[in-house]
């Protein structure tokens, strides 16, 4: 079994040592002295959890900045779904590859993933080294075999490792009818799998559902047996304090997705009445061409701004935004991590306290949300390994040049178009 | 006189050799080929005009992370104003020296600072070769003596490099009285000093006013003959439309610091109107204790965003922001700077287009707002010399350690109260 012992780290305010042996944290003391097959010097660094990216769509990134200033209708009409239908089956493997790059080194080490191709993201996961919830997406419009196929795969599951777990991510109550959201919930249900969606995230969205159904989003699912705490819905703008009351009451867990929501115009987070009302909150980015990366401490940060400005100055602590970034986003997706505690998985993040960000350290935390960016991390763990050690990412420059080679084939189309 | 030749890096869409002979760019054009000496490869590198941050407080840089999660009245009477009491000179020194580093690494090259000790910031300033208008800052609970020592200051001012400028800041119209501001905005006038003076931050501020002055703050400083092309007001959030127009016909320079406002819940910068009705905008950081950085890359996103979500999805595009950060900070403070043209000063950043944030290269500029952070950055050019190449600052480490010996004092007075 591999082990790990990183001495004289800060944690918890403290210098100790930690002991990783296989894919836990076995020992977190001071002074261990046992052999190990790495030991690590921690000194003037510091040990934090890492973060858990509850929402994004990873391959999207293979269309970061091709289309700004637009309202989310336009952008994935006009721009997004036309350059999608022309990715290929690798540019889904590349672009996965080079979205994981960047979360490595931006301190993510799962992420929550509702996009197509679910395969190639398979293998770019099983390859990197880092955690996923895969998500085998429904969107009817794309025809009834395209939805027979994902039910197919969900059926004959392929063997993973423990790293990996697939979800059923119906897209939006806008392109999924009633027949399949309670098809779907029933095999969630039956095969203990978790259910991922698009919910409540624009104006637009809540009036046609109410035209259409006669009833609000929230309710809507509710209605078809949707909602439980194996739910987990990304957005969730536009809701009333009934509907929040539902959403607490069935367990379903919410994914903050600050930067998107702001950057579209789609609207504000409630995130006072929420806390307030004690739901289930994690953070995510979505993909990084509504955001543009997948950096989730910006999105921490970004997120306390948002409710500061609109609820007050004392909404969304440090530790609190630094929760829903961390152990939330495993809570979410029935991670045994996302602390550092003995008996957790080890995944972990070391931070460097020579960084100029990172001073004076009067509060570690309130550094890391407000201060801090990706140069601060010197390396990351996930699930007892180092993805990325001293700031290098192995085979790095391999997968930032398939990303150019594939962007300049859809670059070309684009400019078509 | 010194040169660099910067051969084959990205310009505006376009592979160039950048010439610059003492502190000014001469020749941009492809294929240079003169002896120079230093000549730089800018193969797989782009240049950018480097950031201008119009609004600071950079010793406070000491401060960072002592109190969060505060209103501003409550976080400036009972942790901020209490600490500074207890800062001495050379803190104040080794504070600025920190901001600089910081601001370095993360690509600025000018900061407007609005503090105490103006002879310790012109010192750090000299040394460490950025640029920087330089506050005299009059607060009357300060007392007359320390009002007249200002006065002193402006009158006799020191001898500096020409990337130093002396300007007058009154702190706000809560903290200075009508007789003073009168007499600065005199001041200003006969010596042609920039006045530089936090507006309308909050609405307390505004309230205040009206019931002192029978007039809100923009009209109250109108009144008294403040508002002109030389003065830069800061925050101006709660202004009404009659206002903004007072603020365009004077030729008011406004600052917007949309980090600071957001987490002091202070309120929203009125964006939209702001450029429709085509007033003069540039961004600032603010003091990095209420931010908790001084990184006009991340500003610029924030303001992006926070303009987004509360206007609509086409408010402050890409371009435009990134004007506010760069060549309109330049033109407030009167800086022949700001772009990368011929006869300009030579500043610029070197960014690095092989660092996984900043690809697909679909659109630079959308890349840098939204996407990248300060590890993109290879090198600093600040008045025709590198501040930063490869990403090192020369000495970085003695002004850390000289940070975190302060800090560790001031840590030690701040528990104790």
């Amino acid at each position: 079994m591999n082990s790990i012992l990183i001495k004289n780290i800060l944690l918890d305010k403290q210098l100790r040592d930690v002991l990783i042996e296989g894919n836990r944290f076995t020992r977190i003391e001071k002074n261990i002295e046992v052999p190990a097959d790495l030991i690590v010097d921690g000194s003037d660094k510091a040990l934090l959890p890492p973060f858990y990216n509850a929402h994004t769509h990873a391959a999207m990134s293979l269309l970061r900045g091709c289309a700004e200033d637009m309202s989310l209708t336009e952008w994935l009409q006009d721009k997004i779904w036309p350059l999608e239908a022309k990715m290929q089956n690798d540019d889904h493997y590349v672009g996965v590859r080079l979205a994981i790059l960047e979360m490595i080194k931006s301190g993510t080490v799962f992420f929550s993933d509702m996009y197509f191709n679910v395969p190639d993201t398979i293998r770019a996961v099983e390859e990197m080294g880092i955690r996923a919830a895969i998500g085998v997406t429904f969107l009817e419009s794309n025809g009834p075999k395209y939805v027979e196929r994902g039910l197919r795969f969900i059926e004959n599951l392929p063997e993973t490792s423990s790293r990996v777990q697939i979800t059923i991510t119906p897209h939006a109550v806008y392109t999924v009818s009633a027949d399949l959201f309670k098809r779907l919930a029933a095999i969630a249900r039956e095969r203990s799998l978790i259910i991922h969606t698009h919910l409540a995230e624009t104006l637009q969205e809540v009036q046609d559902c109410i035209a259409t159904h006669g009833m609000s989003p929230v309710r809507w699912l509710d209605h078809l047996g949707l909602l439980g705490p194996n739910t987990v819905a990304a957005h969730v703008i536009h809701v009333d304090d009934y509907e929040l009351e539902i959403l607490r009451d069935r367990g379903v867990w919410l994914v903050h997705n600050p930067c998107s929501n702001m950057k579209l115009g789609s609207g504000v987070f409630r995130s006072a009445d929420i806390i307030e009302k004690k739901l289930n909150v994690a953070l995510g980015t979505d993909g990084c061409s509504s955001n543009n990366n997948l950096d989730m401490r910006e999105e921490m940060k970004i997120a306390a701004l948002l409710a500061k400005v609109h609820y007050g100055s004392e909404v969304l602590k440090v530790d609190e935004v630094f929760h829903w970034a961390t152990l939330n986003g495993a809570r979410a997706y029935g991670l045994d991590a996302g602390e550092i505690a003995v008996g957790k998985l080890a995944d972990a993040l070391i931070i460097d306290l020579n960084n100029v960000r990172m001073l004076p350290t009067y509060d570690l935390l309130s550094n890391w949300v407000y201060s801090a960016d990706s140069s601060c991390i010197d390396s990351v763990i996930c699930d007892g390994r180092f993805l990325m050690q001293g700031g290098k990412v192995p085979g790095e420059e391999f997968i930032m040049e398939a990303a150019k080679k594939a962007a300049c084939r859809l670059a070309a189309i684009n400019n078509q178009g």
